[in-house]
């Protein structure tokens, strides 16, 4: 057994009592109420990098959440790598759905649950203590290292692109290795090629300057939320097509080996049903479900509120109503552009006698595609295949991450995605968990790669 | 001036103080939390009843809500009436767009602001006191009283029908005179001699059995808000007409006769929108907005809500959506037969991947339409024009009063709507208010309608 394994494996407690200590701080960047405890989890994870032996640590203000640096870089002649993680969380709500409490750890069932366990707290700090292990007994890293945190990836990481084209020299790098993200199953690794893009925004519905007696004026005046129904009717097909104007135009197709590919990967759709609790599955025609999940552009809606919505019956005709719109973009959509043509369709789709406002939300992503051929990815399948006694299926993901975009756009480099969540750890619902075992050979796993970035080169 | 005058007079300000305690009680029927509140005010009523003078006074429980009677029944030969008030009021929620909390009246340019100010604290005191000055000056009525105020007049009445059906030789009389309602302006009387029916239910659409990540699964699954906006949508057609199978079947044409009728009182759309605050009116087509409030059946969505409502953006799909709805009715609509048709309506455009429930919500009311030439709205006319200097308009009200279809149904009696508020008094919205001016009139109305009602008989 090596030096770092023993390492490892002599200091498990340790990094659990940890862990659970970092998952105690509610940094949910999107609540400004949380903005402390965003600050927080910076400092602790600035602590943490100092007592792991990384150097130059420091907290650095992006103009939003900050952003937490630190390096190793005595590997002279070696590949540099800049190793990215996240501290902040998505909000918890609805609390009352929760077994514990998001923000009080607790391990049952060999997992550990809590808000933020998968994504990214547990994954992110899974690297750290990677590189622990080795400076502690070894004295040295194998390569050059620069561990990069931020506290809005939840948020869209609206300060970072500023923040990376300012300083792009202190990151630049050879390959960026994320660390938020997953494995395709407890036996079965993955490696995760793609991200869709994102943008988000709201629609704002007014009526009546005021609430109005529904009887008195009801059929007298256009009722917003009417309105509102009929404008978010209007975004979709009866086939779960998407039916804004334009939406689909930039869109590269599926190619033949592309749907091999995504076809090789097994799925099974009364699983999955099972898995999300529907009885039936529902989608755009001539995709399958993981053809629509992966790799199709959606258009969902988040959230929707307006008028009354307490106890009993209340006879009122409401003055507003609001509803929240994330679409999820593939090659080659731009967010920008998407917005304006989803401002275009529901200014053309709004009702006579009501008016619409569509803001952009704080948040977008272009789409991400790594080749799966990139010496990073034939890398880490070589580390995944030998942990997991399996190779890699080269899979995509439905969920975005704006951070892989920004680094190839602004640092010019592809972003391996090297981490250990499952897709079944409800890491944006409640009762979100990361599973012990994951934990433990993810430390195995960023010790391999950082060896086998060394003696391989990129 | 008559004894009963200067007693109104020299008494105007303990009035108003008594009714500032009155309305300072937050007794609103639709919410749990306020059941003790309710039973506050009826006791308020019973207090209230007793130092008036009138009789036999009890609060006398319903199953629900209680109701408080009492009477002044010295009068024999002459003509007996039943005077209806309530002392519940409607939810004051949005509190922040009110300018003085609702529960603590003010005064204001002559204007008494508080929730239940107008509907119907405000209303349904002013025959009290009006039978006070009289039995306190003239030490009895003119004719034979009944006082029947109740305390679920908000929701729907529930538990009244069966309660009158128990009571019936109790409540007996030769009419009712309603002191729930209003005039049509400060200058121009009218006799409102029709209401509209009501039926409300909540549909509540389900899919994912928790809230999902809008990434990994959109696309996968029907989103429910989005099968929510699909049915609300099909419930109206572009020009505002409602597409429920079987809506309209029951509806009684409007006459010639009507439409004349209605078209007499005078109604300025350009003011009806500054008073409303819209730009633009809207509704089903073929009639004029004051036949839409008045006179045709409406469907009105009060609420909706799911997924996540709060600051910024969150990246999920919502397990659950909901929507209240309201409508209003007119004859010879069944408000159950409503029910069952919206119900079918629904499950029939149910998108796929999406359950549904439908659920009536508590509070249903008959359409409602008393003959103008009924001899209490001739000897009301009279009274109104003495008073006012101009006749009445026989107007119709888009708000519905239950009560009256189950006086009507269960005692064989039409209601006489003899009130004093103004529909820009905002009833049912925050800044409810209501005039001083009218406080004091409809007291000067209420005797003289007694006297009348004595002379002329019934």
């Amino acid at each position: 057994m090596p030096d770092w394994q023993k390492y490892l494996d002599d200091n498990q407690t340790r990094f659990l009592e940890e862990l659970f200590d970092y998952l105690r701080i509610p940094s949910v960047s999107s609540l400004t109420e949380n903005t402390g405890d965003v600050a927080r989890a910076a400092e602790w994870v600035r602590d943490r990098f100092d007592s792991a032996g990384i150097e130059n640590v420091e907290i650095m203000p992006t103009g939003g959440h900050p952003v937490v640096y630190g390096d190793w870089l005595h590997a002279p002649g070696g590949p540099t790598v800049l190793i990215y993680g996240h501290f902040d969380v998505q909000p918890a709500d609805p609390f009352e759905l929760w077994t514990s409490p998001p923000f009080e750890p607790e391990i049952r069932n060999s997992r550990i649950y809590a808000r933020g366990a998968s994504d990214d707290k547990g994954n992110s700090l899974i690297p750290v203590l990677a590189a622990e292990a080795l400076l502690k007994t070894t004295g040295r890293l194998p390569v050059n290292v620069k561990f990069f945190f931020e506290g809005q990836e939840e948020i869209g990481s609206p300060q970072l692109p500023p923040f990376m084209e300012e300083y792009s020299a202190k990151l630049a790098c050879d390959l960026v290795i994320s660390a938020d993200g997953g494995q395709f199953g407890e036996e079965q690794p993955g490696l995760f090629i793609a991200f869709k893009g994102l943008c988000a925004v709201q629609i704002d519905v007014t009526g009546p300057d005021r609430d109005l007696h529904s009887g008195l004026c009801g059929g007298a005046v256009q009722n917003p939320i009417h309105a509102l129904a009929s404008i978010l009717e209007s975004l979709h097909g009866g086939d779960g097509n998407i039916t804004v104007d334009g939406f689909y135009d930039p869109v590269v197709p599926l190619s033949e080996s592309d749907r091999r590919q995504i076809a090789e990967v097994p799925h099974d759709d009364e699983n999955y049903k099972r898995w999300v609790g529907v009885d039936e599955l529902f989608g755009e025609t001539g995709y399958t479900t993981i053809e629509r999940a992966w790799a199709r552009p959606t258009l969902e809606l988040n959230g929707i509120w307006g008028g009354f919505q307490g106890e009993g019956m209340k006879t009122v005709l409401p003055s507003e109503a609001h509803a929240k719109i994330t679409c999820r973009l593939v090659p080659d959509q731009d967010p920008g552009l998407i917005v304006e043509a989803i401002t275009r369709h529901v200014t053309d789709h709004t009702p006579a006698g009501a008016r619409v406002a569509v803001t952009q939300l704080v948040g977008s992503a272009s789409p991400y595609l790594m080749p799966a051929d990139h010496p990073g990815n034939i890398v880490a399948a070589e580390v995944l295949t030998e942990l997991y006694g399996t190779a890699p299926y080269h899979v995509r993901s439905g969920g975005s991450l704006p951070i892989c975009s920004f680094f190839r756009d602004i640092l010019g480099v592809y972003s391996l995605n090297f981490a250990f969540g499952l897709e079944d750890e409800d890491t944006h619902s409640p009762n979100e968990f990361f599973r012990l075992a994951s934990f433990e050979k993810g430390q195995r796993a960023y010790v391999m790669l950082l060896e086998k970035l060394a003696k391989r080169g990129l």
